[in-house]
């Protein structure tokens, strides 16, 4: 299944991946996106500064206004005139640090395989969503955790999760793409490996979900059903059928976007990133 | 040792007590002060929308501008007017928390024993300062955590606390206070039971310091002089000697606010606060 579809590589071209962490608090999604503060934006601006030209940017998930990354994946071609023998890596990664603290922060950079895109290349993404279930909320925990006080039933959740596995049609997941009047459907299906709740203790709960890939919103959904499911609003049993209709009113009310962190991205053969 | 005078409880008055959590990073620190956005007065602006009357707070710790608490104790004498048998402690956490959200929350609240007062009947306070030993920042951890990117000798550090335990003058570490012109020179004789590092792993270190009380500036001033050590700039045998000299200029520089978090309060045969 071709998702999407990868920029074509120049002649010589030479490509550069970074692992990148953000605190999406203060940042209206991850695409850049003209008059707005954008995590891509913010990078591409630093990386204008230090190589003089400009530079595009692919990331691996297009996160939302508000949602946070810890291994989000993002790619670029050095300018035609860069030239990346006097290029250091490590320099690029401090000076874009100092530029972009403290919300956003480069943990690695690497050069990257000719071909390389950090979206197209991708087989799976992982996100984890954080609830904090529990009477009482913690003020270190409310820009990263949705604050739930009705006390969840996790094992309905955990059920609930069963059916979601698999390659399903996700439409009452995701927020319909804006296409051209006509261009062809965009596929909503996608492959869920793997979708569980882990209790931490302390009312900290994390539900980890993988997938080769997410439509917008999919995840902040299904988060919302799950806790409308743990807090006896609906049952389990009704999972497989919400997927079923393909209905976008069937699902439930989508999670705020601060429980929300884009955790690891994975690639054929894997990456290996410098400390 | 007598530190604190309390205020004396006026006859059949009601005290309430509160345990109080709070993300410095927005206030001007814990105590009241017109025409800044502190964490006492949100509250007791809070207090008096509900009880409509102004009350007097007391915190156990006067934390200052940027820094956390975790478990601050506040408590409050009622209004003359007001009816305890009327007041709905559990209605007014939610209240509380519901005005002071998500800075501010209010864990636990309690009838206070007549005379009791958060800062005079005090025993001990803890206070938890954190470090980021490593190269790479951690986005979620810039409002908490002083990011040191040089490699720490924890050894060293470690080494360095010996002599902060026991009673000193601790004039080296403190911020002089502001005292009128002839009145009495203020104590900054304190007694340290307990200051160590726990290392949690990935270059998250905590230093931990227990005393009856601390001055303004004493934590932070004690975290910067054992980071020096820690990088090599001073010895872990010096310690003994700036405490000696009383001497402000013979410390270190300051540590950042944001590390800093007043973590727990203990009191004379200690509290308990209802879940």
């Amino acid at each position: 299944m071709t998702l999407f579809e990868p920029e074509p590589a120049a002649a010589g071209s030479v490509r550069v991946r970074m692992l990148v962490a953000y605190d999406g608090t203060g940042f209206s999604g991850f695409a850049a996106n003209p008059g707005v503060t954008t995590v891509a934006g913010t990078l591409a601006a630093a990386l204008e500064r230090i190589l003089r030209q400009p530079v595009r940017l692919t990331g691996a998930g297009r996160t939302d206004a508000g949602v946070h990354a810890w291994g989000q994946v993002v790619s670029f071609e050095l300018p035609a005139g860069a030239d990346p023998e006097g290029l250091d890596l490590e320099g690029l990664r401090r000076s874009l640090n100092a530029m972009a603290a403290p919300g956003i922060v480069v943990r690695s950079v690497a050069w990257a395989d000719p071909g390389f895109d950090a979206r197209f290349s991708a087989l799976t993404r992982r996100y984890r969503y954080t609830v904090l279930n529990r009477a009482v909320p913690d003020p270190f925990l409310a820009a990263t955790a949705w604050h739930v006080a009705t006390p969840l039933d996790l094992a309905d959740m955990r059920l609930a999760c069963d059916p979601l596995h698999g390659e399903h049609d996700f439409s009452s997941f995701c927020r319909r793409p804006r296409v051209a009047a006509r261009a062809e459907p965009v596929s909503l299906v996608r492959r869920i490996q793997r979708a569980h709740w882990e209790d931490l203790g302390e009312g900290v709960l994390h539900f980890e979900i993988e997938a080769n890939a997410f439509c917008q919103q999919m995840v902040r959904s299904i988060v919302g059903l799950l806790v409308d499911i743990g807090v006896g609003k609906r049952r389990a049993g009704e999972v497989a059928g919400v997927i079923r209709d393909r209905d976008r009113r069937r699902a439930g009310p989508v999670a705020p976007p601060q429980g929300l962190c884009l955790w690891e991205v994975t690639y054929p053969g894997g990456l290996t990133w410098p400390d």
